[in-house]
């Protein structure tokens, strides 16, 4: 099957040789939304710099710390899925801080153009140049945020990463869906399909600065210290009040069954995550101290993440010491492994922190009834990209709708017509264990669960 | 400082070039003691043995995994002070199964010799030999059973190791302080001093069946899935009742004040530690998923053992398929996950099992009194090994004992001596947060902490 | 040292945070020069298809390797500065074919946009997209080519290595300074600096099809199989006639002396290189496989080239299976080291294949003479980039330059005026190791080594 | 059939659970022979002491470099298959000294056990022991030395590893055939059966020392500077007079083909080997630094190993730095890589160094003649090893020989009787490629190419 797929990729490839871009890739007209967020992460440490850039229309996003010198790295990559860039300079491990900026990013594979962005936009600003001893180093790793959780490929592209990363302040981090936790999700293993985002955490113990950072995007749930699921739409047939992660595992593989967005066909995607993290210091680490720092915290979050470093997630630590301050401060018998263990703990709060609140699901209104002539006036076929539209038509007094392209838009199969049960009078439901509401506004556009990662289609003229 | 040892060490080498092994090192008069230990995990499993062997007199000891048919591995490296053997052919990552056996083994770094022992037995014993296609191939990895934990440097050597092998037998494998565990300690990061030893879990689900073993030797607490620290010689200021692994690094660094035999002069021997373990499944796997199941298994301990990878461990993990099993039985999306997911369950039921029943901490009993003539009775130098001899002595009417070694004996140091406290007509104990009891036997021994870890000291003539 | 730089550094962030880019670095006006060159390997197989771009004021360039199916990847990393995209996920090394293509890059890290550019084509033409299953993954290195070998850091970007992916073509490999070889040296740790360029080689036996292609932009020389230097600028005191390069390392450090346009300033620049290599056949190898043939043809190459993989270097080298033949077709007892040992002598064709001709040295010539006005109409400001201008004046009747940029202009320094001498009635030289010709054109420009790899300056007006 | 055997191997383990070693792998009675060998390299460096241990009856043996303080360690590993000790925690990379002690061996994966040994010996010396700070770190690697080059499975075992160490002096280190290279050979790779060894090589530049040794036992063939053959048994076809490696490439695979005594049966033992060398600087390294050391010199050694790093070789380096001189005593712009240059050169001197006089190959002599009754005399039944017998006979008037035993004796088959052709009163050869002579002694025993690695067998009573 593979194989025959391939003869028409091959065909596919003959065809577009000479061919441009799609018109419906072209992301020239998206609008950077910088630094958006209220919920912060506020710190003291004038070397770290963060900057978050985001396409709403995606949603997607990137993330780019940068420094204000350059940095010592290390990377520690654990999952099944990485993409990364510049990571085999790291390992060489040269004594020398080299690296100017870490960035993450969504948009899988594609979105690591953020990376090398920030490196030439070091370059353009004149910081960096072609000098061996002056390139701008810029590591970096991504999330998988496509597959059936939203309904397009934008991709936080080389003009989001460059404002993003001019953009860049000290002190503040947006904690939740932003950045290059924009269209986060986790628990998926558990087809919990709970929305997710980016953490941080950060600790000053005398001179002694820590931070962690991470965008929690895995197919495992996030777990508090006291063994709960932090976030998951459950199962209805789960019982309700509090749920432990142990219990998901001591009814697995049972607690895993196909939830209502997760038909066979689409079972791979949904279940494509990645977590990348940052921890960083500003004390001075060699490169088997910084290593160790990298191993022993990213071993840590097995306890935030539950499972962690499966083959469907694509996990990346990078560890970075700012080496602003000279040896340890700890009078500890063991200074580096208590350093590792502060962060460590850190990190797990990180994790905790990237919990944004989650999508309500609405509930149809039954005093909520529309004429049929009003029904129509909602019919069309809405387009959200190039593979996704969904035609809305009324079957005898109800509205319906069905999936007419290449993919599914949510509950809305391509298999078969769902009826969409009124909830308001521009609104529409479709119940299940995940929020599908449709809201039709009055510039013909029907937008799929409005709010924070609402997708917005446009009616086919 | 460094250098200046350097320059006694290299006199000592010249010395020593003509000179013989020391005497007390030689280890041929020890009796090897095979698959002990009544509290064992039953598995059905025929292509999967298991044989210990251990010394009484360290005790240390080693466990050797034994094939019915060469099978394949992968190894995952996580701790920062590992041992291991041919390692690096396993990562050439052949799709040939060529694996033997696989040997833990205590008396770090000595203790390799164990693993090269059981492919020379296997050569020995005509199984295999010296044509490429059939040389043995074992591989290991030790723990650090050394330092202030017994009073000797016995370590499992080529004649126990192969005595272990050639007894190797199906379906049984004995859990807690038994072979390679026989002097594992848990929780040193926290003090905790735990004894710990060495765990397994088997599952089968239809054709499909999966064995966790692990020698749980962690500087961090052996946690279950309520978030309570299994075992622990808590600090006399700690709450009792239920304690919680979350609390204790809630209140780090301060959780890992120093206890009652761990003085600065032995601090970083005491934690000193290394997890070593084992998942084996019948299903095949390519090397790329073998891989993964080492990764997300060897992640997921950090749940159980907290905190995990650290410097002070040298944490390794082989995961090894039979191959008797083809394809995935399980009709998930996922079945590859769902395999490393069960088998990190395991896991963590593994090092469950791990903890043997804890040495008693006995009581003075104020009852008890002794002539002055009856306690002279009981002085005397006692040695336990070349390194480490106690003097006891009357000074007026109490007992009292000194360290006379080169190294301390648990609370009886070198710097003082500490008053002994009657418990018996024969024993005394010293009070403090961890077993400190002496038995005075009437063949001039000196018994300390008499039980499955006792160490034995002889009056000097 | 480095703590001053970083500071001014960071005032040069907070500066530009809100600043655009450098008016000079925008490189949207760039004319892309696709598939150029005319000494072309040939090659048949319609799998594997090549796209070379190039930005002929840098110059630098982009080939990309495209294949008209997935295929499978190995990667092998020896050089001390690698640049690299997505080489861990190789790394986890599933048996499925996953990569789409490689791409090979001169603008050190800055060009491994190009890698992430091919990946984004693949997804603007639809032929991949964000499902997990038809994700586009392109995996790249760079080589570096700035410094003082040429005058500005025009690299190769997004646009230029999407235009050359789509030029991609079959059965044609433009040879000698194309594409990623545009401006590539080597020999630099003899000071030789001979151009270099991209070279590739095919071999077809029977049904087994295996070609390398190489990027040879080494520290080292390029040594034919009789051991002689394949290129080099020589010192004036070398013996002339056959170089071999066991004389050079005989004479070694010697050898490597100082050379005319590396004075002490610019010397890390002048040695930093990196060579990057493809090898791909078209018979399926498992992953243990693919890695061996990626191991010992990289090995392999430290004969063509001497020194190799160095600190100075980056080397990275891709192995790739088309997996059109299933089997080794091989009789012999030991086929996979035969196809790697066909491979490896192939890819020392190859890195000889990649020689251009050499840019002749100019000769004044006593006979042209100019009057001091002729002489002051070559005077000027010429520049050649934001950080490199040459400073033409007249001194008495002689015409002088001197950079006055923040670089050197090859021979002509920063430190003092160097003089020029006709060498026709529009050129002028300056005598030494290497090429230094000055062309002065009607329309005000000061072309520096008129040809191949020219660089061309304009008259401040 | 994999599985088949499987099934046999199964049976025999169960067979041999409760049983005792074979009698004829007992090595005890064995006589160490420590230091042998007048040919040698004889250096000033008091740092490095190196001791040579052979069992004559193998012929196999066992190199011990020891050092004067602890030494900074890395290791790259290149071959196909590699046998090793304690490399990963080498890999983890501290920045302390740990290093005890390099030990190279015989006896493929059977002799790490001299590895262990060595860290052992240390111990019982008393100069290391269990405490942490001061266990003893002895890393290390073997060479495959059995197969059809020697007929029995003697290996380097603890006893002579540690007698090795024991032994070991300053200053010599014995060239050719020798320690672990007692039984080494090149250039299976064309049938050239080469008798190979150890070769060193030392250089002093002021304070600045660099040592290389390795232990040549390549499937390639040595080659030297002028691309000369050092050592090759060639095919009767081919070419006399200079044999060029790139001659005997340019022929492959018909180059490859087979030998008088490798016929199919055996052909993938014959092409087994493994080359493992040492580089030592005292030069203080950081661990970016000696790895680079590492990597860049064994890149090197494809040049006098060709080919080099194969699927048949398990090549394995270790670069030591004993950190005596501080910082680099070089003015070079570049001191790191001329380091590294230097030390690739002394590599390749040292693998030059380590061919012995290979072995003669004795013509028949037409007038030697013999009566039925003489050649009856030698007739018999010859036991070489549990494995190893030859069959001799009388038919007609000539002796005949046969292999009687599981395996055959060079070019004495199984298969078929061979003639035996007389070259002396008590000698024979059966002519060929390679040597085959038999010398039949007054006391009963046959030895089979007499000299320096003969192989010895006793007639049966």
């Amino acid at each position: 099957m593979i194989v025959r797929r391939s003869l028409l990729i091959a065909l596919a490839i003959t065809a577009t040789l000479s061919g441009a871009a799609h018109a419906a890739d072209d992301q020239s007209s998206l609008q950077p939304v910088l630094n958006a967020g209220d919920n912060v992460l506020k710190f003291d440490w004038p070397a770290v710099s963060v900057g978050t850039g985001e396409y709403e229309e995606g949603p997607t996003g990137v993330t780019v710390f940068r420094f204000d010198r350059r940095v010592h790295a290390a990377v520690d990559v654990r999952g099944g899925g990485p993409g990364t860039v510049n990571t085999d300079y790291l390992r060489i491990g040269y004594e020398v801080p080299e690296v100017d900026s870490v960035v993450f990013s969504g948009g899988s594979w594609y979105g690591l153009e953020s990376t090398t962005a920030v490196a030439t936009a070091l370059k353009d600003d004149d910081i960096r140049d072609g000098i061996w001893t002056n390139l701008a180093l810029s590591v970096g790793a991504i999330i998988y945020d496509f597959g059936d959780r939203r309904l397009n490929e934008i991709y936080p592209d080389k003009r989001l990463a460059q404002a993003a990363a001019r953009a860049a302040r000290t002190g503040m981090f947006p904690l939740g869906a932003r950045g290059a936790g924009r269209m986060a999700k986790t628990g998926h293993i558990f087809d919990c399909g709970a929305y997710s985002g980016q953490g941080g955490a950060f600790k000053q113990i005398g001179d002694l600065k820590i931070a962690a950072f991470t965008v929690v995007n895995a197919v495992g749930v996030v777990t508090d210290r006291e063994g709960r699921v932090a976030a998951c739409y459950r199962d209805k047939d789960w019982p309700q009040g509090e749920l432990k992660t142990a219990e998901l595992f001591g009814a697995f593989p049972a607690s895993s069954k196909q939830g209502a967005w997760r038909p066979m066909a689409q079972k791979l995607d949904a279940k494509r995550n990645t977590t990348v993290s940052l921890v960083i210091t500003n004390q001075k680490l060699d490169r088997a101290r910084l290593e160790r720092l990298a191993t022993q915290v990213h071993s840590s979050m097995g306890r935030a993440l539950q499972p962690f470093a499966t083959e469907l997630d694509g996990d990346v630590l990078y560890a970075v010491s700012t080496a602003e301050l000279e040896g340890p401060v700890d009078e500890s018998p063991t200074p580096n492994v208590d350093l590792d263990i502060i962060a460590s703990e850190l990190m797990w709060d990180a994790v905790l922190a990237s919990i944004p609140p989650q999508q309500q699901i609405k509930q149809p209104d039954p005093n909520v009834t529309f004429t049929t002539a009003q029904l129509r006036s909602f019919a069309g076929d809405y387009v959200f990209s190039p593979n996704v539209s969904v035609r809305v038509t009324v079957e005898g007094n109800k509205l319906v709708a069905q999936a007419s392209g290449a993919r599914p838009a949510f509950a809305i199969r391509k298999e078969n017509t769902v009826e969409l049960l009124p909830a308001s009078k521009t609104e529409f439901v479709v119940p299940g264990r995940y929020p599908t509401t449709l809201s039709f506004t009055e510039k013909g556009k029907l937008v799929l669960n409005p709010g924070h990662w609402q997708q917005v289609g446009s009616r086919k003229k």
